[in-house]
C-alpha cells in the first residue's frame, strides 16, 4: 500500500509541524492555558501570547494588530462583517442594497441572503453581480450593480473551485465613489498569493477575511481585518474580548497557531510559486491529453488549482474512484458537497449543469510533487478508460 | 521557588492529557486533519471523529446526539440561543419580552441587551429577574416575570462568581404554562453537578449551553443543547454545518478534545466531590478566622467554589499580591475584569459597592489538594496582615 496523497488543499490544509509547536503549550497544563481575561500569571500569559500573533497577523496580511479582529474561522467572519455591518446601517429614503458576486462561498451568499431575510422590515435588498465564462467579475454588470449604490458589497479575491483572481483594488476604487463598504473574502488567496491588506484599504477595500486552517495552521481561528471607521454589530455578544466585536474566551492555542502559521506564508510562498506552475502544467498537459475542459484557464488563478471536467464522467463518480485509489480531490466545494446541485460558481459562469456536475477540482499544496502528478496521470486515464467502457456497454 | 498554584477553574482549566492525546491526531498531518466535508478518506475520518464526540458530549449531558449542536463555545451558543430565537419569534398583539436574571454571564445579559435593540422595530422588552441575597432566584420577583408572558427565558443553572445553583426543573415547570422557550447556561455547571438533559426537557427547558475549556477540554469548542421543536435563525449561515444551525468547517480537534473531556466528566465528579467538600469547609474557616464574609453560604453551592470579602481589603489589590505570591485567583468573573465595575452579581444580591470591591473568587480543580489550601491560608493571612498595617499607617 502507498500513502494516500492529498489534492484537495483549497478544502483543509494539515498542521504545519512548527505551528503545532507553537500551540502545544497552550493545550498542555503549562503557562499559556489560562484564560486571556484572568489578572494572574496564567492570564497573562495568554493575553500576551494572543498579542504575539495578532503582530504576526497583521504583519502578513499588510494591516496594523488593531485592525485584526480574532473569529472562529472564516465564515464567521464573513458573517460578522456583512451582518454586522448592515445591523449598523441606517436606512435612508432608498432601500439600501447589498451587491456580491455570483460566485462567491455560501458563507458569504448564504449570509447575504439571511441578512436580507432578518432586514426585510428595512427593505434590504440583494444584487448579485454576474461573472464572464472564466469567472471574472462583468465589468457592465458592475456598473450596473454600483448604479444601485449598494450599502454594502462582497467580492472574493479568489475562488475556491476555480482559483480566479479577481482584480479586487480596481473594483474597490470604481465602488468608492458610491460610498459602500467594500469587504473581500481572502480566505483561498492568503499563503497562495500576496495580500495585502494596506494596498487594499487605499484602493477602498474596508474589511477582508482570513482564515488559519487553510494556510497550514489549525481549524477554529480566523480573522476579519477591519478598517477602524467601519461601526460593525457584534455577531457574539459578552464579555467584550476583541474591542467589543467578539465575545468569547479566546481560542488562545488556535490564535498562537494562526499567527506562527502566518509567519510561515513568506518562506512557504517562495518555495511553492515555481513548483506548483511546474506541476499544474504537468497536470494540465496531462488532463487535456484525456479530453479535459479546465475552467478558468484564461483568467488569472491561484497557483494550486485546477478545475476540470472530463467529457461524460460524472464528478462524484471519479472523486470516489480516485479517493479509492489513494487520490483525495474535490468534486464542487468541499463545503457545499452535501448539497448535489451543479456548483453555482460554475452555472454563473453559464456552463451547461450536465458538463458542471462533471467537475472535479485539485489543488495543491506543499506536500504535493512532479512524480504524484505523473503517477496521479496514470491512475486517471486509466480509472477514466473503465468509466468509458462500462458507460459504453451499459449505453 | 514553588510551582505557581492555580485556583482559577471556574475561569478556565487545563487541557487533561488523555483529552489533547485524542486530539492530536487531528492537529497533525495524519489521517483525521480532513475537512469534514469532503468527500474522501481524510473528510470521513474528520466526519466520524465529529459523530464519535457529539455521541460522547450526548451521553455526558442526557441527550440524544442529533440535539447536541456545535459551536465554537459557550458564548457562541448563548449568543445562538437567544438571538436565534427571538429572530424566529412572530410579534403577537403584545410586546415580546425576554426575561433573563439578575446574575447572568455578560455572555447573556450583554446579548439580552443588543437582541433587545436589533429587534426594537418588534419592540422587544428586557426584564431582569431578581435575585435574593445568597442569589437566589427571588419568587415574588420570578412570579411577576411571568406574568409578563416572557417569551425567551434565560436563568443559569450554576453562578460563575458565587457558585449559587438555581432549581432550575422548578422555575421551567412553573414557565411551561406561559409557554415561552427557557434556556439555560450549564457552563458553570457540567462537570461539577450531575447535568441531564433529558430530565432538565421533561421540566420544560428547551435548550442549555455547555463549554469545552471549563471541563479540562479546550478553547474553541462548545454546544448547545436544543430541543428539536425549537426554530432557530443561524448567527453564522453557509456551508449548512450542524443541521444549517452553525455553519463553517468543523473545528474537528477542539469537538473530538470536547468529547473526551465528557468522557472524563463521570471519573473526574465521583473523584472530585468529597475532596473538595473538605478542601472548601478548610478553606471557609480559616477565611472566616480572617474575618471573611463568605457569599451565598446559605445558598446550594458548586462544591468547588469559595467566593468572599475581607474587609478593608481592595479585591484587585489583593489578586495582585496573591499572584505574585504564586496563587492565581480571580477578583469578580474573569471576563469582566477589563471592568473595574463592581461585580454585578454582587449587586444583584443586595451586597454595597464597597463590599463587592472586595470580593475575590476561588474555584478548585482536580489538581488542587488539602495542603495547598493550608499553605494558602499563611500566605493570606500574612497577606492580609500586611494590607492591613498599610492602610493603618496611610489612614
Amino acid at each position: 500500500m502507498f500513502a494516500p496523497v492529498y489534492f484537495d488543499y483549497n478544502a483543509t490544509t494539515p498542521v504545519d509541524a512548527r505551528v503545532l509547536e507553537a500551540m502545544l503549550p497552550h493545550l498542555r497544563g503549562e503557562s499559556g492555558f489560562g484564560n486571556a481575561s484572568s489578572r494572574h500569571d496564567h492570564g497573562r500569559e495568554a493575553r500576551k501570547a494572543i498579542d504575539e500573533a495578532r503582530q504576526q497577523v497583521a504583519a502578513a496580511v499588510g494591516a496594523h494588530p488593531t485592525e485584526v479582529v480574532f473569529t472562529s474561522g472564516g465564515s464567521e467572519s464573513n458573517n460578522l462583517f456583512l451582518k454586522g455591518a448592515a445591523a449598523c446601517i441606517k436606512p435612508g429614503p432608498i432601500a439600501p442594497v447589498i451587491a456580491i458576486s455570483a460566485i462567491e462561498h455560501p458563507c458569504v451568499r448564504e449570509t447575504a441572503r439571511d441578512l436580507v431575510r432578518a432586514m426585510a422590515h428595512q427593505g434590504w435588498k440583494l444584487r448579485e453581480i454576474a461573472v464572464d465564462d472564466q469567472g471574472r467579475i462583468d465589468a457592465g454588470d458592475y456598473a450596473e450593480a454600483l448604479a444601485l449604490w449598494p450599502r454594502l458589497l462582497s467580492v472574493m479575491l479568489a475562488n475556491n473551485e476555480t482559483g480566479t483572481i479577481q482584480d479586487i483594488p480596481a473594483l474597490a476604487r470604481q465602488a468608492r465613489a458610491i460610498g459602500g463598504w467594500f469587504h473581500t473574502d481572502a480566505v483561498q488567496a492568503l499563503g497562495k498569493l500576496d495580500v495585502n491588506f494596506r494596498e487594499l484599504n487605499a484602493a477602498g477595500v474596508h474589511a477582508m477575511t482570513v482564515s488559519a486552517h487553510k494556510i497550514h495552521g489549525p481549524k477554529g481561528a480566523g480573522a476579519l481585518v477591519l478598517d477602524k471607521r467601519i461601526e460593525l454589530r457584534p455577531l457574539i455578544s459578552g464579555g467584550g474580548q476583541e474591542r467589543g466585536l467578539r465575545s468569547g474566551t479566546e481560542n488562545v492555542a488556535a490564535i498562537v497557531g494562526f499567527g506562527r502559521a502566518c509567519e510561515l506564508i513568506a518562506e512557504r510562498l517562495k518555495q511553492d510559486v515555481s513548483r506548483f506552475a511546474d506541476m499544474r502544467s504537468e497536470l494540465e498537459r496531462g488532463l487535456m491529453q484525456l479530453g479535459a475542459t479546465v475552467f478558468s484557464q484564461a483568467a488569472q488563478r491561484l497557483p494550486n488549482t485546477v478545475y476540470f471536467a472530463l467529457p461524460g464522467i460524472d464528478g462524484e463518480t471519479l472523486v470516489g474512484k480516485l479517493d479509492r485509489a489513494g487520490y483525495a480531490v474535490a468534486s464542487g466545494a468541499a463545503c457545499s458537497s452535501a448539497n448535489p446541485e451543479p456548483s453555482h460558481v460554475l452555472q454563473a459562469m453559464g456552463v451547461a449543469p450536465e458538463i458542471a456536475r462533471e467537475a472535479v477540482r485539485i489543488s495543491l499544496g506543499s506536500d504535493n510533487n512532479v512524480a504524484q502528478i505523473a503517477d496521479f496521470l496514470a491512475v486517471l486515464s486509466d480509472t477514466v478508460f473503465k468509466l468509458r467502457r462500462l458507460s459504453a456497454l451499459a449505453g
